[in-house]
């Protein structure tokens, strides 16, 4: 029995899919489970399926195949996607993967203290390499994808579909509003009523967020909620891995955690299951899954009606919670503040720090600056953006973040773009259901989940990202969809 | 740069140990926290790496690299031992391995509602073929092999270097004294002073069983202990995985189990670092195996010495059993009381059960017997060793056990002869260690760690198992070591 080489691609892809899928749950026990001196043994493991799934997709026969499968002619939109995950594996050559693994983690490692330390100086000679690198790096991707510019070559693992002139057009406009709205909102925003000001017990908060987790359509026969340091999601359909991080005295911010995670779950777990194993049966890009936990997290956890519907369970859950209303719970769940730190970061001053954070790391890859440049530029949009002085504090300016140290240059701009596909979603819902705040006040969320699962999750990789963004909303990414949003939430407080 | 054969049958065996370390995790996640959704994806994931484990194992080159390693003279051992895994892997067909799957997994399911059901006909037409197919593996195992019978060469899978002989002639000297002495426990016994009659806390049981096993030396940077529906405990040097199960009527039996899975998980952890990933790093074979996990549940936890410093463990952590001192402790946790199921027996009935087994799957796997015999053979053995009637009982005879469903026979006798090796080493240890007691009652085991280690841990499988024995103890396995034990105990109520 010969197969055709497209039937060779599927086996060839659901293969490699059996093999990632021990890698995401020898990742997630490692991040949940794993005792410290499993460590080492656990990284050998990793490694050794990861080259094994990266040898199983640049062997000769897979170039040959692709091949045979695009001159058939039937199933383009699923062979599109092999070629992109071909394409992307296939296009650096190992030396440079080998290089930028042992910068990228020298880098790393040396951040976790140099950035305590404040050690700039430190962190830069082990930083230049990871940026040399990474400029190589952008430059093959760009000549095997035909990006316009390097950076866009990066960008476009992480956000593909969605260009440099479409993301620099967003946040053009976004740079003229922002800085304004948030210095308003501050001027506006009254003083605080109350505070979260006692001690919530976290095996109590566990069952406040299983119940949260239910009420927003995540089945536990087919996932998990645990704790880790950084709040993830990982998994696939059949088995989510949600995780949030618990503090005594505050009990919004894993909820938010849990509301914005499970975004990312749903859409993992219901793709679509035709295509299970096959590039084309993943999800879209980052932009998107952004869009989905944004969703989850700011337009359902945050608006006033899911929160009036919120405070009863929490008022259950929590007693110590009493003294605050639905309308408190809003206020402080709402609360802006700027800020030096991204992560602690309000809805509004989050858009500015990434949006400083793409401006930078742009021009670094496309070679515009250099390394040492950072620190001067990153102080001026701060001050610029948030009017917020970082000079001298590296810690908690250009050398908070991850990100750089091992080269995941590109992925910030999804944050934001993320947040704009959601507010832009959501308003189309908004739109065919008029109704939606009463059923959120009801803890009626089914409405939302239908119809992100027939026009986003069950979609998978069939449309680009902007064709789907056009297809669920009627329009592209436009910016004027977050800054309404924005608008009504944090100047006339409509929801 | 040309490598050796044997250095390409290490780089080899540890690729192969690289994966298996993803099989080991995925299957304590599967046990221990997978949600039920997650199982399809899960079996197709395990499935794949076991296959490529299989083919990478049996590809050509490695009967190759055997064959010239062979001839170079060095690292006999280590070669040896490769050798014998490649064997085992080698001498049977694939279609014989997939049939025996379906066959196997077919009977299993089956099994889980006839055995509730009594079924013996409807069981019995699925467990011949399994029957057929593993006397079928039997004889093309011992050709590869050179047992002396069928049932040997299956023997040899869990029991290597542990002759049929050998196994048959310590079941001989157990026939002769096992059942007059049960009798005689049974009548001299008296009543039981007190029993566990209230409700413990599973909460404190967890805090107990936790202090219990760092007393015996688990180390929890290396390791977990969680809960599964059957205790066990799996991972690897670095990152032991146990489990328990507890009841909140009853704490010593959670007690028993993680006493019994902590041995097994000290054996894993101490294996010989410099051979990390090579066969001659394993443990020696199940007979070794179980001696270390009853050597910590019978001669460590049971002992009145232990026992006595755990009582004060135990009030501490659960008040409600402060009514029980340590002499009531130990006498529930020694009392003897035969009945039908061999999971829940005690140390003296329990060899009793597996002899049974031995006796019946022996002449099965031999071809002296057939499927349909089994359940008369079975009534007569227990009614001939424990006094016991199970006519038509086949719920709780025949049909108890999950073993004989999938084909693994051969298995059973590695409890007994664990018994023995448990029961000998240890008598060795005490002899060179007079003030064992007296180290017990301080919860002291380090110095009983050590001598395994030393012994046994350190050696795997440098030795075959039964010059492990002689070098451990001076002798190979003998029946007395264990029956000398057992009348100390249960006779003249010694430790």
């Amino acid at each position: 029995m010969t197969h055709s080489a497209y039937e060779n691609l599927c086996e060839r892809f659901r293969e490699i899919d059996k093999l990632e899928h021990a890698i995401t749950y020898l990742n997630w026990d490692q991040m949940v489970m794993m005792p410290p001196k499993g460590s080492d043994s656990r990284s050998g493991s990793i490694a050794e399926l990861a080259g094994l799934c990266h040898a199983k997709l640049t062997a000769p026969e897979v170039e040959a195949w692709l091949a045979e499968a695009e001159g058939a002619g039937d199933n383009e939109l699923s062979i599109r996607e092999m070629k992109r995950v071909w394409r992307n594996a296939n296009c650096l050559p190992a030396e440079l993967v080998k290089s930028q693994i042992v910068a990228g983690s020298k880098c790393e490692m040396g951040w976790r203290t140099q950035r305590a330390a404040n050690d700039w100086q430190g962190f830069l000679k082990n930083f230049k390499p990871v940026v040399e690198i990474s400029r190589r790096e952008a430059t093959l991707r760009q000549q095997a994808s035909g990006a316009k510019t390097p950076y866009e070559a990066m960008l476009a693992l992480h956000c593909h579909g969605d260009s440099e002139a479409l993301i620099d057009s967003v946040f053009k406009k976004l740079r003229a509003v922002l800085p304004g709205l948030l210095q308003r909102v501050v001027e506006e925003q009254g003083p605080l009523k109350v505070a979260q000001q006692a001690e919530y017990p976290i095996e109590n908060q566990i069952s406040l967020n299983k119940e949260m987790l239910a009420t927003l359509g995540f089945d536990f026969e087919a996932g998990r909620l645990d704790q880790s340091m950084h709040p993830f999601s990982t998994g696939s359909a059949g088995d989510s891995r949600i995780t949030t991080r618990y503090e005594a005295d505050t009990f919004l911010d894993s909820l938010a955690g849990t509301a914005h995670e499970v975004g990312h779950a749903s859409y993992e777990s219901m793709l679509p299951e035709n295509f299970k194993g096959l590039p084309i049966g993943e999800s879209r890009n980052m932009c998107i899954h952004e869009s989905q936990s944004l969703l989850f997290e700011k337009q359902i956890f945050c608006s006033k009606a899911f929160m009036h519907f919120l405070t009863e369970k929490i008022h259950h859950h929590l007693p110590a919670a009493h003294y605050m209303g639905a309308s408190d719970l809003w206020e402080i769940g709402t609360r802006v503040a700027p800020g030096k730190i991204r992560v602690e970061a309000d809805e509004v001053t989050y858009l500015l720090h990434v949006m400083l954070r793409y401006e930078i790391e742009s021009v670094l890859i496309n070679g515009e600056i250099e390394p040492e440049d950072i620190p001067e530029l990153w102080n001026e949009k701060m001050m610029s953006y948030l009017g917020i002085d970082t000079t001298g504090d590296y810690t908690n300016g250009c050398m908070q973040d991850i990100h750089w140290t091992d080269g995941a240059f590109g992925y910030f701009p999804s944050y934001t773009i993320g947040a704009i596909n959601a507010a832009q979603i959501f308003a189309k819902i908004k739109a065919e259901h008029t109704d939606w705040q009463d059923r959120f006040s009801k803890g009626d969320v089914k409405f939302v989940r239908d119809w992100l699962s027939n026009q986003i999750w069950s979609k998978g990789c069939e449309l680009e990202s902007q064709e789907l963004m056009q297809s669920a909303t009627g329009s592209v990414t436009q910016a004027e969809s977050l800054i309404e949003h924005l608008e009504a939430r944090y100047l006339r407080g409509e929801y």
